[in-house]
C-alpha cells in the first residue's frame, strides 16, 4: 500500500514507541497535531527536543533537575535526617505530588534483579552510604515497589546498613484505597494480612 | 509545590493536550523520552516540528498527501469511476488500511452540524459535485460515522444528488464483528435488524 503519507508513518512510527501508545493512539496523536495550530507542534517538538539538555540528573540525590543539586536537596525547610530511597527519579515526583514526605531523596537508579544483570555495584548504595554519614541521617524509608526486585534491593539495603544505626522502614503493602477484597490478588491479601493495623 | 522541574512540566503539559493522554500518561511519555537516547528525542521533534510543512490537504481530494495531487489520485489502477466520500482525512487511511476499496476519495472536512454551526456551504460538497461531472464518477459510497450528524450529512447529500445520474450507498451499520447481542445498544440492534441480509 502506497499512499504517500511517508512524514506522517515516520511521525507515527517515532509516536508509538512511548509507552503505552500503540499505532492507532499514535495515528490520532500524529493526526491531532496535524489538525491543531502548528504553534502547538513547534511548542512540542520544542520541549521534547530541549528536554535532555535542561534536564539534568541531581548530582547529590539523582532526581531530575533543572538546577544542580535539586531543590529539594538544598531546601533548608525540609527535614535533612529523613531519608526516602526510590528506584528511579520518576518515584520522587510521584511522592512530591502526595506530598506526604517532609524529607530528602536518594534514587537508587534501579533494582537489585541478578537475571537482568543488575548487582548491587550498579547502583547508588555507594553514595546512599556515604550520604547517611555525611549527611547526619537518622531515618531512612524505602519507597520500593512491592516485587520481587522490590523485596530483594530493600533486604539487601537492610543488611548494608544494617551497624550505620538508622532506623529503616518500607512504605506499607497492602489493600490499595477503594480497591476490593474480592478482586484482590493472593499475595496482596497475604501481604495485607502480615502488615494489619492494630486499631 | 517547587520542585524546579520546569522544563518537564512544561512537556507533561504539551503532552496532555494530546487526545487521550492524561497527565499521568503525559508523565510516563516524558519520562521515556528523558530515559531513552536523546537521538530518539531530536528524531520525534524533527518529525513533529516538519509535519506541518511536509503533509498538505491534496486538491483533488482533500486527503492528507505528501505530493499534490496525491498518490490515489494519481493512481491510474484505481477505479476512476468509484469515490468514497468521507468526513475527514483520517478516514481515509482506516479505509485505506482494510484494503477493501480501489476507487478514489473525497473528504468533505467534516459533517453538518446545525447546533455546532456547521452548515452544508462549509463541507466541500460543491467541489464532489464538480468532480462527479468532471471526473465521470458513476458509484458513491457515502462513509459516514452512522451518528446524528453522519445521517444527515448522508440525507442532504442523496437530495442534492438526486439528479446527478450516480449510484449512492452507505456503510452498512449492525453489530461488530466479535461483538455480543447481549451487550449491543438499542439503535445499533434496531440498524442490524433494519439492514440484515438474506442468506
Amino acid at each position: 500500500m502506497n499512499n504517500g503519507l511517508n512524514a506522517l508513518d515516520e511521525l507515527i512510527i517515532l509516536l508509538s514507541k512511548l509507552p503505552g501508545i500503540g499505532r492507532k493512539s499514535a495515528g490520532r496523536m500524529a493526526y491531532h497535531i496535524l489538525d491543531a495550530d502548528p504553534l502547538y507542534a513547534r511548542m512540542l517538538a520544542g520541549g521534547i527536543a530541549g528536554i535532555h539538555e535542561r534536564i539534568k540528573h541531581c548530582s547529590v540525590c539523582g532526581s531530575f533537575t533543572e538546577d544542580d543539586p535539586c531543590p529539594v536537596c538544598t531546601d533548608s525547610g525540609r527535614d535533612s535526617a529523613l531519608l526516602c530511597v526510590v528506584e528511579k527519579a520518576q518515584d520522587v515526583r510521584v511522592i512530591e505530588e502526595s506530598r506526604e514526605f517532609h524529607g530528602r531523596f536518594h534514587v537508587l537508579g534501579g533494582l537489585i534483579a541478578p537475571l537482568e544483570g543488575i548487582s548491587p555495584g550498579k547502583l547508588s548504595i555507594g553514595s546512599l552510604i556515604s550520604r547517611i554519614r555525611g549527611e547526619g541521617i537518622t531515618e531512612i524509608i524505602l519507597a520500593l515497589n512491592p516485587t520481587v526486585e522490590g523485596d530483594t534491593t530493600a533486604l539487601y539495603l537492610q543488611k548494608v546498613l544494617k551497624d550505620s544505626n538508622v532506623i529503616i522502614s518500607r512504605l506499607a503493602s497492602g489493600l490499595p484505597v477503594g480497591g476490593d477484597l474480592e478482586y484482590t490478588d493472593r499475595l496482596t491479601l497475604s501481604r495485607s494480612f502480615r502488615g494489619r493495623v492494630r486499631l
